[in-house]
């Protein structure tokens, strides 16, 4: 296994071009749609969607590819990432996702950061948060379980569908939710909306965890030699 | 093998996100698309593939994924699923698509339930359903055979083409039916359409299986290990 | 090996479901786009895709899933089909797409066959059945030398890729010629335009074919075992 | 391994089949969409993205489908393809590229070749080109690390999103910008640009090469067996 400092790194630029890929592909979708809302999330969607399967793709045999705080902390409460390195890879996730709004700003021709003024409060988009995250935890534990090659394919396509089932567009994930207020363009939140956001995040996330536990229970040795990294079959018998 | 409990359970979970994932991103689509049914009908289908992906791919394994009563008839009738747990399978995914639709009615502060007035009707859509649920469980059989591990994607992909190609847009599913009674907004049908609807679906699903069945003899002791639940060789490697 | 009798049928059933999906997709687009063409052909190139992708994962390791009379002579071109075969193999291909057809059509209230106008002719579009069956079937060999198993995802993105791409909107199919002529709606063409296509569909086969054998040259050994049916390395081990 | 000669042909090929469907694409969507850019960049980056995805799946075991002079430099300097091969291939892929370019315009009823009038400059396009080939070898080498049989779904989806989160709508391949030079239709750029966009493409190559180099380390023995000709497991059991 790579060294914490190297797997922190990856995790940090795969958050980076996580956040480039969401908030460049709204920029670009909102330029081009003519004002058709639904032509941008769809965009917004399938971009984001696309992205999230190579990282998990190619990041996930190193470093478990979390690129989601609420991910990270759901595989420490299962004891699969040690919480002596939950820190390290929060930290590189949050920065990892600003220096990605950056570059999206960047290669748009907008200011590095410039705060969102767009809204998104109101209990039904909390709950929204909540189911979403909620969602995507199960998911996770019921492919690692059993069929970790398919995590890729899995977690890529629950969030192009949660992008349409959840009023809230599915953040689901707080290094996002805290990078997207820095962007006032399609994909943007208020700073005053997102510590709402981060803990509906949280709740989703562990009671999923929690939930998942208890119907199908996992031994802590199983739980660190499938959770972190995420090694596939295919990976075990390659490297 | 996880308590019939537990994997009723997990049936009734997997059946409720998609159920509020079909419907939620109906309401979505709906309200973003400007009176674009293309566009709806779009994101509907993209959306709901999408979620069944990854709940096939999350839950086959553990419950075998069927989140339909027509699957777990069909299942039965090959011998897969023991018939005295049908029953409960199919209470749980009924359960769970009801609670689906709550949660996708809040999530978007609409009422916990409204009864649909969209009308579904006539010998068209009803012939359209019969082909719908054929062609699952044709499909489905045809995977479960020789090939397992790509059920979460022939599954998937096969409702995002019967959603187009369908006049009904292929519910294909008694227990989606039933529960998108209760929401009047796109995915919605009245109820007094829902009948007829899961008449034809039973049919097409027992059409299919016998069909098949005919056309690719399976022994009861094959049925057994391959259907229930949906074990891939992966699996079989891990567990 | 299912008999000759089986596997024909498989054949049959399984281009029919492809027809209703192409067919079907195409009048359901129509229908709901308001007369955007782009929305229709993005409709009905993932229908399209999505559902060979289920019957080609489905049905491959049963039939070869060629569903296709240019894929089935490209085939036995190369000692995977015996040619004594060949004939049920197309004429149970042809009879499942005309029936195909009459299924959409009925679907959607319309008349079981009436014959299409639409016009599709001229040297570009004729040079484009050429490259789009050309492509498909490069495609197709390059997989099932190396990869077999990922032959339903290629076939199928290359086919929404080639809808795309070419100006015949890609038939690429000789059956699926013959039968588009049965419906005129939005993926109609003139019978006086299917020779036409045919030929060059055939040629492109055929030149795929040759190049390919030329390239990365196969025994006969290899072809009958890689071939017929399309036996994946998951399938040898279940099987 | 086959000869240089077939595996630059193979490379020829491919490329072209690529160019054909990015530029077939685009001419396609701007005649269809009625003047909506955002339709016209999801057709074409979804018609781009699925054929790579078929092209990598059925070339890369046996050229490793590089398609790409950037993506076969930044292989010679990890010690994949040997440094003598690289002018054979990058010529191939040049040539491949103008090759599909006029089969694209044939098709559509264009001359063969027109030069492109469409401006893409600036500082942020160039940034974007940068970060467009940085994400795309990233993701490459984290999947070959551990992963390869991803490789074709990752390059493909990772160029789904990209054409939509960067400014210049990634081209990331110098022999794909030379050939876009020669088609004065939706997917065009002014030869004028050209040089800068290839600079902006090698450097991103380079960096992330060197980046991920120094992040996981490979040996030379690791790299050359991994990465020419990409073997999957799968196919380490099939050849």
């Amino acid at each position: 296994m790579p060294s914490l400092e190297r797997r922190a790194t990856i995790e940090g630029l795969g958050t980076a071009i996580l956040l480039t890929a969401i908030v460049g592909s709204g920029i670009m979708a909102e330029r081009l749609s003519g004002g058709s809302a639904a032509i941008e999330l769809l965009a917004n969607s399938i971009a984001t969607g696309a992205v999230l399967l190579c990282l998990i793709g190619a990041l996930g045999p190193i470093s478990g590819a979390h690129l989601n705080p609420a991910v990270s902390i759901a595989d420490a409460l299962q004891g699969g990432l040690p919480w002596v390195e939950v820190p390290a890879y929060v930290a590189a996730q949050i920065a990892g996702a600003i220096a990605g709004v950056a570059a999206a700003n960047m290669m748009f021709g907008l200011p590095l950061f410039f705060i969102s003024h767009r809204a998104r409060a109101g209990i039904p988009e909390l709950f929204a948060e909540f189911v979403a995250t909620f969602g995507l935890l199960f998911v996770i534990w019921g492919c690692v379980r059993f069929r970790s090659s398919i995590v890729p394919f899995a977690v890529a396509s629950y969030i192009v569908g949660a992008y349409w089932f959840t009023s809230s567009t599915s953040f689901a994930n707080p290094a996002v939710t805290i990078a997207r207020t820095l962007s006032d363009t399609f994909s943007g939140i208020r700073p005053i909306d997102a510590p709402g956001f981060i803990v509906a995040e949280l709740l989703g996330a562990v009671a999923a965890t929690g939930l998942f536990a208890w119907l199908v229970p996992v031994s802590k040795r199983d739980a660190q030699a499938v959770l972190l990294p995420h090694q596939t079959s295919e990976n075990a018998r390659e490297v």
